[in-house]
């Protein structure tokens, strides 16, 4: 089952998809189901259970042309990520970690869209370079402390997408990233949340990042170094996960450009195969089997 | 003014202080205004200038001994908190920060606690130590982008208390501060927002912090390295600080205990004068003209 978190009108709803553009109401379907996904997530029964129920057998009612997807959770409780959970992105950054323990920040709400809604590109004046991570997003379904990794299962509602778009020069600022992963509307999440008995095990899907058309980003999700049941054990050791948490998962190192290669203005002087992202491009992260998750970048013109 | 966000037979409430024990119920003498402090924070119009209009000239009708605290926010939008903002705690951890820029860490909703009610000190077996940190709390009222430190006013709601309780042994098992900051009801809130026209500059005042009755802490808020309108006004640079949002300002070094002193099982070996906290004990923290913040220290006694 894939769910949508949705606006239409300024009202927010959930659906569940029947093909690859049309999707079942649940506000229609189970009127008495609550209106976002954090709070079907939260209720004391299965609310996964009931959404299933109430869209089983019935045809599509609305497309995704006719809505704006919000982030698949727009108000977690928390949204907790990993910095450097794959050899080749600690290799090209020449970062360290700990071996022992994963190395885990936070990202507000307003730091992330939706599928197809535009990534605020900050004013070069502000801050450059902005770049993409494209990473594997875990959704928790029910509340647990200590759980073991090996027990991980009934914990999670499912799985989607994540663009962790980075702001590199206010992550540089001080030892803690803070602000650098916290720009307004930087990272999306989506386009929907596969629940587990669909999605399998991570290990066996392969995520690729692709940047106007170029793929940028390939590897397999079974190269992480703490998988997601270790994360889940460490972070329940002192914390209750609650539904609608998400625990996006790091990501990975850049496709490395041919030997002779130049870095252009848009190439990283860092990390060999980067590019960073501007106004005008697209950017793209497909896990195989769930999905692709699509956003413009675009200028951030803020004004008060 | 001081508001109250409480709990009463389970559901929430949001009060003004008419003395220092009795309030008015602002869902009784306003009851078209949201239940909570961040609903009323988020209105459209002020809703602060309506509480005060609803609870001018009442008399009050519950006392504090009927209800339960809730942390002043219980849901923040974010919980920006501030590491290594006073010289004397940069002096006494030997740690290093920028000097241009204020470092910043996130907190979760779960990871505070209410005015009155238990800090969980983590299992021995699990992390030690557990420690205080008691600091100036900000909350802002009006959603800005791009504020400058001297027009950070009409922002800000007004000022709190914070005991932003820290798990040292996670905190340093990487780079990023991550649950080490943010384990279950680690940390509290409150016990009231003091509006800012009655809380003044918050250089003018001090903050005390005292283990078991003895002071632990006494610094003036004017010597914090990044004032309330830098950090501000550095945030919002990249991020629309939104209703609700609290900023926690960083805590000042120990008082430093007589050239004699020999560290005692509960004292840290790191940290000269600072005393780990333990269940039993009683940590309160004072800021002049706004009030004290008092929780008991209880074991993590969590089942799942």
């Amino acid at each position: 089952m894939r769910i949508i978190s949705y606006r239409k009108d300024g009202a927010p709803g959930v659906g569940v998809m029947v093909d690859d553009d049309g999707f079942v109401d649940i506000g229609k379907a189970a009127p008495d189901l609550p209106a976002t996904l954090r709070g079907i997530l939260e209720l004391e029964d299965d609310g996964l259970a009931r959404v299933r129920e109430a869209a089983a057998g019935k045809p599509a009612d609305i497309s995704l042309g006719d809505v704006e997807l919000d982030p698949v959770i727009p108000e977690p409780h928390a949204i907790w990520a990993l910095a450097l959970n794959f050899e080749m992105h600690l290799e090209e950054t020449s970062l360290t970690t700990s071996n022992e323990y994963p190395q885990i920040f936070l990202r507000t709400p307003a730091s992330q869209t939706g599928h197809g809604r535009p990534l605020l590109c900050p004013d070069p004046a502000i801050a450059m370079p902005f770049d993409y991570e494209g990473e594997l997003a875990v959704v928790i379904g029910k509340k647990g402390r200590h759980i073991k990794a090996d027990a991980m299962a009934p914990h999670i509602a499912g799985y989607s997408i994540y663009n962790e778009g980075s702001v590199r020069q206010f992550q540089q600022h001080n030892r803690q990233f803070g602000l650098g992963k916290n720009f307004e509307q930087s990272g999306s999440f989506g386009p929907w949340l596969m629940t587990s008995d669909e999605f399998g095990d991570p290990d066996d899907h392969t995520l690729i990042t692709r940047l106007n058309g170029v793929e940028k980003q390939h590897a397999s999700l079974g190269e992480m170094i703490f998988s997601v049941g270790e994360v889940i054990q460490y972070l329940s050791t002192g914390y209750a996960l609650r539904p609608s948490d998400v625990i996006v998962m790091g990501t990975p190192g850049a496709i490395l450009p041919p030997p002779d290669w130049q870095p252009g203005p848009n190439d990283s002087k860092r990390v060999r195969g980067r590019t960073h992202m501007n106004p005008g491009d697209t950017v793209e992260v497909e896990i195989s089997g769930l999905g692709t998750l699509v956003n413009p970048v675009v200028a951030d013109g803020w004004t008060p």
